[in-house]
């Protein structure tokens, strides 16, 4: 089944399994170190084998955010999940509620109004879902402000179909930090917001089993933050030139990769590769929007994108020829998964096997 | 078969069909005027069903880029075909061999070096590839430079395997222009170089059948030219953000919207829809980069995006609520057929097919 990276066509994902494994074995053995549950989030890779790989260092179940990726998750045996996502209407309801039947289940609500849309259909059928309120701690995307929660919260409590489990929050704004005390300062403070919250509402009578946090970047920091019960990272498992930027992992840490033909060189300081936007996605760089991807182990980056096109600035005395493969590191692992139906899962230079990217393209 | 827009799931790509048949019908109708015969490029919808709609209406064929999106719309029964990329490698020259026994086939070249990657199997086969040259006209990004056209040709027409048979361009960089008469002059010049290079091949003895030019921006001004043969424009067949805000079409002549769901309105100047950039793609908008798209009727604009989330800038007096429906224009069409596996083909508010992306995600 085996055979040599050469005899696949570009561009192409690769991932590299001893990577990942290391991945995973460290991030789970920090929630072990803090006590925490570790659940995390599988938009990153998509692919069930690399959530049974999560699951054997033992992750408690899965975060993921829409309906159809628990769908896709559930059939492929996989038996706790939670939405971090703020699921709202009947339609979605129905398809959870399908879904509450073969697993457990656990969804993200932010507002009595969508927490309604679900409630309504789990009341007809007289069952309950586990919701838990998110809680914005500085993004400023989703999620009720701190000082609305036991208000929100209680509403939520009160209707029926419903049981309130805990509360959640995702710091996303670690993206926009540019040092490691930044970083680490915003996940002291997304799990200290989120601590004080879960602290109001038991004070206000309201149920609160599980405090979860979480983003690659502040992982570490926040879950050792003392009432955190559990932590959702994502992007860990393939790591990206994001997270090196951010100074999060190091380069050998990145499992993820696009391998990618040389097919033009115009000039002496631009080469072009088969990879564009359609296999390396649009995501800018973060801390940082610069450019679209390094070149492994050599001096070039991807300065710009076309569907198809990959534009390399190549440094002075580094030099590319048509025809030649490159594996190039982007930006952001978890927007690629999002874009071919596969990936290799490779050794080396040794493609072992094909995963299916089951999940791809489920939105809705 | 026909349902109501409410019966799908969120978010959801939708195409107005009657809008589609007048664009379809107005480029058609421009290019017979001006003498050309029209290529479509199918990047743009991916859909064996708009591309018959294009051939009805008198397309001599389509133009795609890569090789595996070539073979589903042979599959589809499309006869003759344009790769407007510059291919490279043995192993897509030997897929290439096996498509040119049953359609008729071109594919681009903008080097010797990679032509020779085709010939050599072509070759092998006692067979001939039709190859036409790339010519850089101003994108900068792949193609030869008018000066070098000549000494590329004509290594290329001496290859054995291949047949030269003509020349094109794409002019990317009517992108960047941000009034009518700027377009208009990159469309001139577009046409104003490849035709010149097309008489340099004729003075030095080399053939030159087709003088293939085009972008949605500049197709009208560049098949005017005297010379040109062909025209190649895509997005004309949706349309978008960007093409209205380059001044190149109506907003009535959009044709891609993307149905979404209000899930969270967190505050009076924001709220968050069930579509990101999982839906939406993070292509920015042209010329200028101004958000992420525009919600049609509204007076609120998609600001930010993560993958499942779409963020509304909501102005004053604008209000949303938490489970309506809205619809999004997005910045860039193209990439946005690239991440759903299928779309509705819709009258007003009636979903009257759906219509499978065959050629999605096909970046080999």
């Amino acid at each position: 089944m085996a055979k040599a990276l050469d005899e696949i066509a570009t561009p192409a994902v690769l991932v590299d399994v001893d990577v990942v494994q290391g991945n995973i074995t460290r991030m789970a053995e920090a929630a072990r170190a803090a006590g925490v549950r570790l659940r995390p989030h599988a938009k990153t890779h998509k692919v069930p084998e690399v959530g049974r790989l999560q699951m054997k260092a033992g992750a408690v179940g899965l975060t993921l955010a829409k309906t159809s990726e628990a769908e896709v998750f559930a059939a492929a045996g996989f038996e706790d999940i939670f939405l971090g996502f703020p699921i709202v209407g009947r339609d979605k309801a129905r398809r959870l509620l399908a879904l509450a039947e073969r697993i457990r289940l656990a969804v993200g609500v932010d507002s009595v109004e969508g927490a309604r849309t679900l409630s309504d259909v789990f009341a007809e059928a007289r069952r309950r879902l586990d919701v838990r309120l998110k809680v914005d701690s500085g993004l400023h995307r989703v999620g009720v402000l701190p000082e609305q929660a036991v208000g929100v919260a209680r509403a939520v409590a009160d209707l029926p179909g419903v049981r309130l489990t805990g509360v959640f929050t995702f710091a996303g704004h670690s993206y926009g930090e540019t040092t490691p005390e930044g970083i680490a300062a915003v996940g002291h403070q997304e799990a200290g917001t989120l601590t004080a919250v879960a602290d109001a509402l038991r004070g206000a009578g309201l149920p609160v089993e599980e405090v979860s946090v979480g983003s690659t970047p502040t992982a570490r920091h926040a879950m050792a933050t003392r009432g955190v019960t559990e932590c959702r990272p994502g992007v860990y498992v393939y790591n990206d030139a994001s997270q090196v930027s951010l100074g999060v992992c190091r380069p050998e840490d990145c499992a993820l990769t696009v391998l990618a033909t040389v097919v033009s060189v115009p000039a002496a300081d631009r080469a072009v590769l088969d990879a564009g936007s359609k296999t390396l996605s649009s995501d800018p760089l973060r801390p940082r929007a610069e450019g679209h991807g390094w070149i492994v182990g050599r001096r070039a980056r991807v300065a710009r994108l076309s569907e198809e096109h990959g534009v390399l600035t190549v440094e002075a005395g580094e030099r590319f020829h048509v025809g030649e493969r490159v594996r190039v590191l982007p930006n952001h692992a978890c927007v690629v998964s999002n874009l071919l139906d596969r990936v290799y899962a490779v050794r080396g230079d040794r493609v072992e096997e094909e995963w299916k990217v089951a999940a791809r393209g489920r939105v809705e």
